[in-house]
């Protein structure tokens, strides 16, 4: 007998789903790759993570993704979850170039090793949307050509 | 004979130190923490984080420190750094319930000693400008209350 | 006006609290540190971290409190927090010598500063109790003395 | 000539290759992945963490693990150490649902991608031993169904 | 319309461009990697920490690479930079068996299981130049047999 | 009755007290720190760090300072670590300005926020050895000056 990948429906987690749906996610995606062994915290994430934080007020859908690519950049070993939310950036109106620019400013925060693996992984997500090349910051502004 | 806390002016630099200075910094600060062990840092600092990246076009600063707090948040030990970013952020046009929003949002990716930790020293930077009490989110959308 | 440090009362939230309480704590206390700044950390601490996490059966309190300890000497900048879970450590059925064992433990999966900087507070946590000198592990077992 | 793997055979050797071997792992698997490279690396870590630490007294085999758990998911880039220590989990008398049990504990501390991270190695290591699906705690106690 | 990669030729690039190439490596190779997302990055890295960092007078390049295995081990998530840096180190007169030497010292700081991911990543670099096995240190002051 | 803080006498034990004190440091003063509550990590450390680790042939002491300040500036959250570790830098050769270089190399690999609390770190040893200020590496290597 198969288990339900989602077994809760609290409002929160209704709620959660339905602000991951908007950002072009499916709670149901998590909570398969999770089904047998944990799919509580695939409630826990579409409750808490995105019932709960996700829907607070305060700021845009698009603000926090700028915020979540810059968390995931800088904690490392997050190349599943950064390809994730580089889809869900785009949905909620993050250009390309503008996850590309979140990445590059880790540069001074987190150190070139974390940025290279994370545009690595960012890429891998534009990629599969068809969305390479990102046209680059305009020059005038860009590295140093002195 | 006391030597100068900043001792390269290249253009980079110059541009850097504008830029900070708009966040409501002060090049001389960092390079005189340093002065007398490695002003060069703050060369760095100027020329690399604030006269590379952080004039990048392509995000607005406001958008910038988003990412910013976000990723101190994420990295810990970094309360000097949160203090200073707390006031570059108010001073690029993110409000203290903003600030306050993101460290929030980081309780799903870095976990509560990492937010609890950083809340801290937000409120510090806060405190310091009078700032206190942060109004609340909407309770509509806050936590859970079923 | 005053605002109150814990202002949601729901039933995971409740739940929580008296988990917290069980163990030692105080949720208020945790809200009073961030009253002004940011309430709904105490708020989703009490009802995710306590009410929801730490109310799963599964594992006893004793246990889930080793695991806490493991986890915070290996994440770092977590002085705060090792201080607290020493004191729900106790509380929960862990002697002093086991806190230190699993610390000690930690020195083949964390490296000797993250060890050491968490027996420090460990110990401070554990002199506010008046439980110092700690007893060690019989010598049989103890450290090399070929 | 092929190279010894293990080639040294300390008293405190011997007594951390037969924990580990208790464990239900064996020495001569680490000593052959660094055989050509590094094998004094296993060496150390049959001297020191199975042969000094693992063998201390003052926690069962079985809490030591649940430490080990909670620290390599804290950790971050632990998948290889995750699987092994699933394995040595279960041969020290935690079930399968109580190591999720920890990883789960962890959204707590660490936050959710180290956390998913986690999970997907241990279920990696689960599955190969044909031990899934895991089964939920009790309803009475999972997330929240307000 | 094929983009370069490495658009941009400053000084300072040039710089770094040749301190790479002494190093065997080639920063044509860091901007293909990148070239249809963030190819500044690879111009960042070339002016920053190789025109910039790496030409600084003061430690020759062999103790530069010394210090960069190290903080690579400790950071975590870095194979793929630790088998360019394993290169880098060779062609800047560390030995294979140096290389493991400063791997096995982080033992004490950052504990076994970045060490040993660290050495997996050290021994594909030492295996695709034919480099295996390293010959260990002197018995005498290997590890404990007493 | 008061405990020997430094209770085990092993031949690794001596001979990593020895190679400590060659490097300016002193291992009671570690097994002081934790002697009322575990001495046995003073142990585990002149046993395994400095007994071990730090007395293996195939790097020199020097070289090995320069490999721990690159770890520990990485690491975060150590700054104690590093005030002891330039003391023992500075013991084994390593001068000031080439602990500094070290720490520098970091903003590539670490970013800004540790490397600047590295840096006060190192700047409170040495200033307690009165060897401030530190002299800049030579103008025409240093910062950019196009």
């Amino acid at each position: 007998m198969r288990r339900d990948p989602v077994p809760e429906r609290s409002e929160r987690f209704l709620r959660g789903a339905a602000r991951l749906s908007e950002m072009g996610g499916d709670i149901a995606d998590i909570g398969e790759a999770l089904a047998d062994i944990a799919p509580d915290v695939a409630v826990y994430i579409g409750e808490f993570a995105f019932g709960d934080l996700y829907c607070r007020p305060g700021l845009s859908l698009r603000e926090r993704q700028i915020a979540t690519i810059a968390a995931l950049t800088t904690l490392g070993d997050t190349g599943r979850q950064l390809r994730f939310h580089t889809g869900a950036a785009l949905n909620t109106g993050v250009t390309p170039a503008e996850i590309v620019e979140v990445v590059v400013q880790m540069l001074a925060f987190a150190g070139s090793p974390r940025v290279f693996n994370a545009m690595l992984a960012v890429r891998e997500a534009l990629a599969d949307r068809d969305l390479l090349p990102v046209s680059p910051g305009r020059p005038a502004d860009g590295p140093d050509r002195s």
